[in-house]
């Protein structure tokens, strides 16, 4: 097995750090009970574990390619996504009025998390019809909802994202694609036709279904210039007739994949609509009023990345540990004689894999609670709670996003070094999640972008509510752990309490500046993200740790398993929690010079 | 021009930071003056930026490959390797008893800067022979050193660095190629046959040169177990006559090429010796001390390393920088409408670029100054410099080493972000760069091992007498920096000051454990490494701006370069002193648990 589902931690965090249990309380999802989380989640296991994850490599040196303007996936991947749909995998969170399951999206979001474990490649595709699903729930007519929902939900076709223009990657106020009305058909719905090019749409053509729904972002005639001049299309593939059946084809093709560090597997297209000036599309939302739509998308979808470096990240320990149990190199400090001993029992190689442990552990925690905090702003009993969910569900959504793939960066090229030499040669597979996982940290808004919207629309758009009621929330939580009668359990609530007091100060410093300088703000924004993610995820991993050594003396046979839950806290919070005090300093440095960018290489 | 040896830059941290004139002083090098150094370097970047700079890129595409037995290099190396050796490249820093051109080694360490700047593919098989030019000068013969050593000085020939096998990567006491006496040849020298496999030999085999001279470890019979019983033996490619011609073909062959995950230019190769049972070769030094030898070729190419790791990184910056300036995205805060701007004017894009800038400069720094540390060992004029020197140099090179490869990995995945969705796409360049420099972390010793020699033997060998000497002078110039007039410049100073006192505090904890707990001390090491590399480079950035803030005045056309030299070490003091002080809480967490491993992904 190359790669297990670690579902008992996926459990142990949502109970004991994410706060998982608040949703059965909300009375909005009458099914749900531990019996069924752990039904989903053990099956959900094996499907990752068997169907999924043997498919990983070898779609790395066999990805996807354009054959005659159609898209081959690779070796597997259909049948795989053949059983995701039987298994009924892309419908579990949503709602039931659509064919959904109606269970909290936090489950949803813990699949995405076990199945980009298993298969980056594989699993990307599935996060875009998730957020096709939401932005036509959230902006579609009652026709559109009829004619696409249901089978977006059930998976049997796959929605994209059709954003990025070469001119227009950050900024999409550039966006040149146009929509013009050409009068309604047959059912009296007014046809638009599109044309433009976009690129880097992911799985913008495959295989794995019959059809596939594009989301367009493209402009009207004589619309405003920039963003509020942005309108959202849906323009299908294949057209669809009022039975569900499929009518011809729409003239949108994939004319290009990209050449692509890694993500093999997962087809990036460049897609032209309307070469032959035959694409047609209909209006979804109001006019202009894309972007609204995109974000419902892109917010979820956010969230959804943090957890693809969440399970890359595990991915790749999961790799090294066991390579670190088997390689056998040296011998303990001091012992000149004797076997060699597994590489795994030398200090610095089990520093690289606590670190490893640390801090994939540490993203999952932020990403859990996002995750909980997004099912509870929907679904919480009353106003308040709903209120404050979503508070936090937006100051952690970019957080969950850039901190997560950021450290799985770093979790997948330290899991390159535990392989030593061997790391660095292809055939090992350490280095396809270090290619993997480097995307991550761009797409969907790249991690700059995401400090932009942390000091931003997120601490300075409500004068820091949302960011300090989160730290007051950490102080507390501090404050219990470090009176802890356990001393480790008491260290990581001291390292937390002088982590959380840095971070308060870089809050307060950055609201200072607010209306002041800007430039100093955005200066120290990826700083601030960094800063905030180590101290969450400490927060959340010392939450763990608490509980831990509650259940240690509740469950004999388990005590190994929660000691080590504490082992990794500690780790954390000497390694990640003393560098988040220090990033005051960073945060804090002010603005930054213009410099004469030929006098900075000479 | 898609790279420009940054020959100011070399020559600004060669003279105000690294105390390159003490060498003059030594009347070692009588040549050595200003001009000569300028029209060197001169000359140098021309051959970096015109001759070499172009195949990068394409040897990542048609990287050297195996045929027939033979490896054949990527389109155009040979030709720029035939310019390399015609220019006296190779033979710059080498006695002149032996051809060479008796200058200082700093000035072939700073080649290999601008040679891995222009292509790290290219320029790692020119290391390999350095390497062995130094051990035959320590161990060889007179009749190994008229054999062999003329033609690899000039680079007529290469040579090899034949160490790891597949049991026996970093620990290499577990070699088990044979080497057998076979009696006299007609010269009256001993001969050995040669048995065995060697895995991950760079440039082992390639058509750069008609002959490859490979320094082999293996055993000879009834050896010691371990590194004890470990031989070196010169083992040619092609037998050499006694008049310098090229004898028989010798039975080495390359058997496989590695499909790595980068540096596709540079021959990975399995080489299988004595296949036939006709491979043979002459001891090199004396019997079962083949280690000492070899530390004598590996602790220069560590060095060598960290200086791939710099122009590496330099090549990583100068692609951003350009992208920068070129890539229009966004406007500026507050600005809604109007073109949009290159997006080196955004914040957190400027952090990128002065980050990568920062790291690379203080990586320059460190390996400059570890360079002169070198030469000022062997040729000081007298005794007590030549001591000092040799105590800085020994802590310097794992440092050298680790860090600025290290720092390397960091800069080159930030110069992927700059470039943002492109970034990811290989045609554009920047992906390249990452994957080429992972490996420098891990060769030549992995930067973990660097970090057990750092806390080691050049730590606690000493008694941390170097460590100690060496924080003095930093914290001198703290107070030195702290003392200056204008503001940017104390503030560095400052920050010097409080991380130079982080790593004492490091450096005392670490030497008390050292009799009670040489767990503790290894599970600190790396974290060790990475604060000392931050105080040190960002001493040797502090010192540059000491000069750069006396040089503003003097050279009014130059103000706005040496103003720039200042905000970049105002820069890492923010950012990375900040982080030294910091890392203390990591050095000193004590032993790590060995937790079941079982228990760490469930």
């Amino acid at each position: 097995m190359t790669y297990t589902t670690p579902v008992r931690d996926m459990r142990f965090i949502l109970d004991h750090a994410a706060g998982f249990s608040a949703l059965e309380k909300t009375g909005a999802f009458p099914d749900l009970s531990d019996d069924l989380v752990a039904a989903v989640m053990e099956e959900m296991g094996k499907y990752c574990d068997q169907v999924v994850a043997p498919l990983n490599e070898e779609s790395d040196r066999k990805g996807a390619r354009l054959e005659n303007g159609v898209v081959r996936t690779s070796p597997g991947f259909k049948e795989a996504y053949g059983q995701y749909v039987e298994g009924g995998w892309n419908s579990l969170a949503f709602p039931e009025a659509h064919g959904g399951q109606g269970l909290p999206s936090t489950l949803a979001n813990a699949l995405v998390d076990g199945l980009n474990g298993a298969s980056m490649s594989f699993a990307i595709g599935t996060t875009l019809t998730t957020g096709a699903v939401k932005a036509i729930l959230h902006a579609g007519t009652d026709e559109q909802k009829k004619l696409y929902l249901e089978k977006l939900v059930s998976g049997e076709w796959t929605g994209t994202m059709n954003l990025t223009e070469p001119q227009a990657g950050s900024d999409l106020s550039a966006v040149r694609t146009k929509a013009e009305p050409v009068g309604p058909d047959e059912n009296g719905i007014e046809r638009y036709k599109i044309s433009g090019q976009k690129i880097y749409i992911t799985y913008g053509d495959h295989d794995l279904t019959d059809n596939i729904i594009h989301l367009v972002l493209a402009r009207l005639p004589d619309a405003p210039e920039g963003t509020a001049g942005i309108s959202m299309f849906i323009v299908p593939k294949a057209h669809v007739n009022e039975d569900g059946s499929l009518a011809t084809r729409n003239d949108v093709q994939c004319i290009k994949l990209e050449e692509k560090m890694g993500l093999h597997g997962s087809p990036t297209c460049v897609m032209a609509f309307g070469e032959n000036g035959e694409c047609y599309g209909t209006l979804l939302g109001e006019e202009n009023k894309g972007l609204k739509n995109m974000f419902v998308m892109m917010n979820a979808a956010r969230l959804d990345v943090g957890l693809q470096g969440v399970g890359i990240a595990e991915r790749a320990f999961q790799r090294a540990l066991a390579f670190a149990q088997e390689r056998r190199q040296g011998r303990a400090p001091g012992v000149k004689t004797g076997d060699m001993i597994p590489i795994y029992e030398h200090a610095d190689v089990r520093r690289m894999l606590l670190a490893m442990k640390a801090l994939t552990e540490g993203a999952r925690g932020v990403c859990y609670a996002n995750a909980v905090a997004y099912d509870l702003a929907r679904h919480g009993a009353d106003e308040n709670v709903r209120r404050e969910a979503a508070a936090l569900e937006g100051l952690l959504t970019p957080i969950s996003k850039a901190w997560s793939t950021d450290r799985a960066n770093d979790v997948a090229s330290i899991g390159v070094q535990v392989h030593g030499g061997m790391g660095y040669i292809e055939e090992t597979g350490a280095a396809q999640h270090m290619r993997d996982a480097r995307i991550a940290a761009i797409y969907e808004g790249t991690n700059g972008i995401q400090a932009m919207d942390l000091v931003g629309r997120k601490l300075q758009g409500d004068g820091g509510a949302a960011a300090n009621a989160f730290i007051a929330l950490m102080a507390k939580e501090a404050d219990l752990a470090s009176a802890a009668k356990r001393e480790d359990v008491a260290h990581c609530g001291r390292r937390l309490a002088e982590a959380v007091t840095a971070l308060k100060t870089s809050t307060d410093a950055l609201l200072g500046l607010a209306r002041m300088d800007q430039e100093a703000v955005l200066a120290g924004a990826a700083d601030y993200l960094k800063q905030f993610g180590n101290v969450a995820a400490g927060y959340y991993l010392t939450r763990g740790a608490v509980a831990a050594a509650l259940l240690v003396n509740e469950d004999a046979d388990g005590a190994g398993y929660y000691e080590a839950k504490i082992e990794v806290a500690k780790f954390f919070a000497d390694r990640y929690l003393t560098e988040a005090v220090a990033l005051t300093g960073a945060v804090t440095g002010g603005a930054l010079p213009q410099i004469e960018p030929d006098l900075l290489s000479a």
